[in-house]
């Protein structure tokens, strides 16, 4: 949903948002929690899946790029990626001692659904990223297993919940308790609507460096600034815009626009990683032609996109933000919630 | 000088200043214009250049690191610092077709003071940038001759003129009239001070964009807001911090953090690039020795320089506009001064 | 030509070669030379224009991926052909310290057919590559200009020479004269022939190092081993296949396999560059519309496309050095053509 | 132990070979295998294990850089080796579904040793490589569990097996059977001897393309010729000589040699990664000082450690194959060993 209406934050937009304001406006694409909430033993983590259609996405793969933004980070796939320019797998995130479980389950996944996998064909690249909970949650309990990931997976749908949820549990972000956003924007091509999203996971930045719609957020009072930029930030964008690999590496590369808004300067220690596809253009995992058709976008006409996607992520961030409860973890540490400060 | 204490804008500062609040607060380096502005015959362009020390660069090179933030541009010589990671001859500001030219003289003047180079050792890899300051000046005139770029290169010193000046001189930003722009900051390692600065060239961002600490400059009353992003901007960082080859990527790459608070989403038709490089890690070119003595910074200790980077290119963006008048250029275009809007 | 049928070298084949074995074997490629030979004066140097099409370059762009295999190299626009994947103007090869003066007058030959640029439009990328002829040339000399960029660009056609000629005049190559050398393979796709050519300059390698199909050809007992691999190649692949920008990057970068093979290690002196251009993907300058219908190629069928790209840049290694003669070149050097060794 | 002097095939060698002639010449490297073979039930995987340096790895990195050929491949942790410029773990191979089990099995065994991960510090990057032995083995059955992994860490030595064992098990190259490879090679630096080696995993070619020392070996009467060049191939380089993360991302490249020397074309569907460090520059996690002391290698002289790499690489690949027996898998296929085409 995005920031309410009338709530107390809001962010200059430019573009209509879409209809929830989440990255399920672009027809097809499915979000999915497993939260995973035990405070006694002190377990603050989750998982979160995205599915950027609901067919078979070995299938039918979509168009692909990604932006490292600060390598700091232990997702897994991107390699492929990069050089195939599409994704053919749901994408998971997950803590980071959750990565080998989560590919272990997405792969069984896959091959539970294509029994060509591993046979008469290649293999499977899975897509999995991932933050660092570890300032609330156990994260060397490693309470992640193979079936949270299935069910997150199983729980994908429209609509979803933001904030302390799914992989965002035990995230923090600038000072305040971090977790799952989400926003979306409508962009006119050709006379015609198309949307595009933005799902994150936020646990980046230092507490004191909060900025919403140009105004800051002192945390300090109650926050104590910490020396380094710890933490990581994993930005998902989806399309029906028919933009190619090289424009969605572009694309997934502006997503620094908003968390530098908000607050960041890419810190050391932080995994910034944005991943964009678009459902617009699909590639068959077959095909008896060698020479196939696609759309592309014309580059000049792509600012309007570029902006569109600063505007829905740094929505994004202060949505997840904003739908974030002040949680209290492992340690005693104590991770506020955003509204304690408005 | 960046913006002064007393002046109507100003950037939040968590560092301290530097003496000079220039690029030039790095103990070597120097900077020269030579401006050309002829209005009767659409002139409005010039060259900058940027010594990062006085001796014989060839012979001693710096260590460096470049990241292209956005493509759409024609600066010369990255790919060899990218793959050897130092630069060897002053770096040249200019306007997009004094390129040609400004290789031109540069390399008769490294071939001046370096009679090895085609002879007994390779060749030599000009480091030239630039912006299309075409909105103005009469860039099809190509005005830049040789004789301007040695000027520039005779004009370096530590003391340097910003606003509509050297390779500033035709350049709009976000609205209003674009520039030169330098800043400074301190940065505490190791119990002793060192110096990071900036110096820029602002040709970036769409008129209603610009934002100076949070506040919008709507500058649309005046300025009809363009279609698209178009323009670029050269940042040149330089530090006495001995960081590496890696490092000086990651601090440059750190400069969209400015653009991004500044008011650019990293428009398409954009070639937006930063250098920097360090004074502290000289490479010889002629060494007897394979194996070699380096400093290098530890990475966990890093994100001061980051913040500090951020920071002082965000200065020098906006005193880059501080400092510039009002400019009547080509087809009638004018730019007008920040000024006029605040 | 590449290699003709009864000379004593050749280069095994799995893929059939296009009618000339050139890359105008690419319906609409042309090339030009021109060559520069003042022995009395120690000039030994050229210009090579290549054109991607005879039409306008600027208004109808082909789309292009490049590939820097080492980067000890002052080649320009290769940072625009990363970020919008294409090419705009013809690519020009000469000696390193023609480059500023060969963007001089593609500039000027691209604003005289192009008068929206730097008015109504930006400014155009101009490719100019570049290798280092100073061993057999006077290069300190600059001794291309303007014109002699011009009379490349009007020698233009689909015949042209290969050896010591144009840009390759001054070229020396794995310890034997270097030069320009070109060759095409056809690859069947969806049942209909498609070509792939070459054309490259080549100045690579050690002397000791030569490779041709395998076999080692020693030119130790004249040519005394230098101690390092100096010099460079430039490569450009075109192609009717409908490649997308990724793929053009894909296949450029196949080009290392050739290099290998007859003899470089990749040195760390060599500025070793690969474009690769597919005349089959139109991007107009102007479009009325957003979305723009695109071809591209199944990634699974393009193996072929890289075994022949392979193929065909070997070819263009070994006649590059088939077709030169023996050079008396600046301080007595003397390159002894490959003929001297067969 | 590489090639043995008296057996049928050889690779020209300009540098001298170390002692052991594998990778464990570099003082402090270590390498340990588990072999799953169980022909019944179409198992034919495995684990090898590559350790930097035998101490504390978390708390003394080595510095590192890597290259991605060819990046159809599911390798895990190069986003931030590439970021970082360095590794904190041991090096994993296995097949491409053992991934998530070995990052599992890699963690834990990280946590057990370092207790201040995810508590005090943040978490642990691990580096676990990967090809796809599906021709051979039962790879949907993901045989590799995490006490395997852990014995491949429990077996690392000096010495080590090469051929169809660990990792390479079940791997496929060129037509013939592949597997684990090595070799190393001697550096003259300084006036000392350095050592560079190389371990690698062969799995990629196609039948009817390897050649050996610039003769090709011709398979395709046993082995029909696929149409694609399917599998991978994993190069890790170790050395003692003190090159910088820039230079050993160089050295990483220089791989691609010997793989176009011994039939590769870089195959669209092939995972070819290849990951370099070196021993002699530490990188300590906690560190009391901002700026360290390091040393790097003129690039001026690098040349010889790049031919020394290709070399090793080159007699990596073909030990590789040498050391390999035929072997029976899944669904009948069999490969056979080079010795049956010598």
């Amino acid at each position: 949903m995005g920031l309410p209406k009338d709530c107390q934050v809001s962010i200059r937009s430019r573009f209509e948002k879409g209809q929830r304001n989440l990255i399920t406006d672009v027809p097809g694409v499915q979000v999915g929690h497993v939260t995973l909430k035990e405070p006694e033993k002190n377990i603050h983590t989750g998982v979160t899946a995205i599915l950027p259609h609901t067919g078979n996405l070995f299938r039918n793969k979509v168009l692909a790029g990604s932006s490292v933004i600060n390598g700091f980070g232990k997702s897994v796939g991107l390699v492929q990626v990069e050089e195939l320019g599409n994704i053919e797998t749901p994408i998971i995130m997950t803590n980071t001692f959750g990565v080998g479980t989560a590919i272990n389950a997405l792969t069984k996944y896959m091959l539970k659904e294509n029994s060509d996998i591993g046979t008469t064909t290649g293999t499977v690249n899975c897509l999995v990223t991932e933050c660092n909970d570890g300032e609330l949650n156990d994260i060397r309990g490693m309470h992640v297993d193979e079936d949270h990931v299935l069910q997150a997976l199983g729980d994908c749908g429209a609509v979803f919940e933001e904030g302390a949820v799914g992989a965002g549990t035990g995230m923090c972000c600038l000072g305040v308790k971090g977790g799952i956003g989400s926003a979306s924007r409508l962009v006119l091509c050709d006379g015609q609507h198309y949307t595009i999203g933005a799902i994150l996971m936020s646990n980046f930045g230092m507490s004191g460096n909060l900025m919403i719609d140009g105004r800051r957020i002192d945390t300090r009072n109650k926050v104590p600034r910490s020396e380094a930029e710890k933490g990581s930030v994993i930005i998902v964008l989806a399309t029906d815009i028919p933009l190619n690999e090289r424009q969605l590496k572009r694309v997934a590369k502006r997503s620094v626009v908003a968390l530098s808004r908000t607050g960041s300067f890419l810190g050391n220690g932080s995994g910034d990683i944005a991943i964009a596809f678009s459902t617009a253009n699909i590639m068959p995992h077959y095909s008896e032609k060698n020479i196939i058709e696609m759309k592309m976008f014309h580059d000049d006409a792509i600012d309007k996109v570029f902006e569109a996607t600063a505007e829905a992520v740094e929505e994004a961030v202060v949505s997840s933000l904003y739908h974030a409860e002040t949680v209290k973890g492992i340690r005693g540490k104590e991770a506020l919630a955003l509204k304690e400060f408005l």
